[in-house]
């Protein structure tokens, strides 16, 4: 029989490559990537690139979609240069500076259209809502209501199912979750500020940093700077 | 008391100017476009700036949006060239070759990163249920949905309401009621296939002859044919 098709949304981080290490346990893979003028976006294209190559993802199965409108609208440090990155102060109360206004609906927008064309049934995201950091587009009932949506927004014939499989996982079991699938964590990139190494700084790094030291393994990307965990 | 402020989703057509209409009625207006790559892209943008015009939005509460995803995933017939538009063959049964898969979505989730950082309570979408033709995501429960979702993918203190006020109407209503309402309807545009005269055979065509027939009410753009209502 054949196995299920699936869109995984490769953002290039590790939660979306531990996802997407999941998703080709269990499906027929077809790769996802938005980018949405953010800082690194370069930088994280070639990620995606990287690791659907690593899936071997046929061409026909890539869509790469660029996205203007994000930071036309702003309101983010991840697309308004005017607005700083938040550095070494995760504050567990608040949304952080880098929440990018309803992101993740555009991307799952995208995946949704994309999946009812080529009869994909499930779409994989590697969101994480335990232990990230405060966005609302992050936790498990905003995919209940997205899977409503996507439910009574297609053809009566067209069932697609959000999956989100790291959603209660902390960062360091999807660190140690990754490394028993063999999730190519050396081709990823999570940094919110800089292409070329690493900052170590900025919240993307510090959760990343904090997830592999406490699942005891050494995280294979470069760094620029490696605070001590829990500084 | 300042006025609430609403974002306006102007595709150019006929309900949501009578949309816009009602909204300027009740809140201070900002206008949203969104190109997609559909085959009247230009002449519906023209539609959308003549109608924002007429209501004197001021230019930064204009946002016109081009997406190219759509058009590459395909699907349909508006995006397309190779599926042709469905002539004179309303089925009220299935889901026309014009349906876009999950495209409201995509617009809906523009206007809500927008609100969200200029501080937008509402958003006006002229989607119309039962008089219409046949798109799952012009459904009341659609937008139940999104309503939802919008409540719990946005910051704690964001509050966006999604409204549809002619989505219960007929189309001969939504005449009508923009005829009180003083709307603009010779600045509007809704032939799904040509952009100088309107072809007048396409359904969107064929809905709007109707409904201004229905309404006793002479449509004021031009036409390259007018069949009998009922043909």
């Amino acid at each position: 029989m054949a196995r299920e098709l699936a869109i995984a949304l490769i953002s290039g981080g590790m939660d979306s490559c531990v996802c997407a290490a999941i998703a080709a346990e269990e499906c027929e893979l077809a790769a996802l990537h938005v980018a949405y003028g953010q800082r690194t976006e370069q930088r994280e294209r070639e990620a995606f690139i990287a690791i659907a190559d690593h899936y071997g993802i046929p061409a026909h199965r890539r869509l790469l979609c660029s996205i203007a409108h994000l930071a036309a609208i702003g309101g983010s440090s991840l697309t308004d240069a005017r607005i700083p990155v938040t550095q070494c102060g995760l504050d567990e109360s608040a949304v952080p500076t880098s929440y990018v206004p309803f992101r993740n609906a555009h991307f799952l927008s995208i995946a949704v259209s994309w999946a009812e064309v080529i009869g994909a049934t499930r779409i994989y995201i590697g969101a994480v809502q335990d232990d990230s950091s405060g966005y609302p587009d992050c936790r498990a009932e905003y995919y209940e209501a997205f899977n409503r949506l996507a439910e009574v927004g297609t053809k009566p014939e067209t069932h697609i199912t959000i999956v989100t499989p790291v959603i209660h996982l902390r960062k360091d079991a999807i660190v140690r979750r990754g490394i028993e699938l063999g999730a190519p964590f050396h081709l990823t990139w999570s940094c919110y500020q800089r292409s070329d190494r690493a900052c170590g700084l900025c919240d993307s790094c510090r959760l990343r940093l904090a997830a592999f030291a406490r699942a005891g393994v050494e995280d294979p990307i470069p760094y620029e700077a490696r605070p001590e965990v829990g500084s």
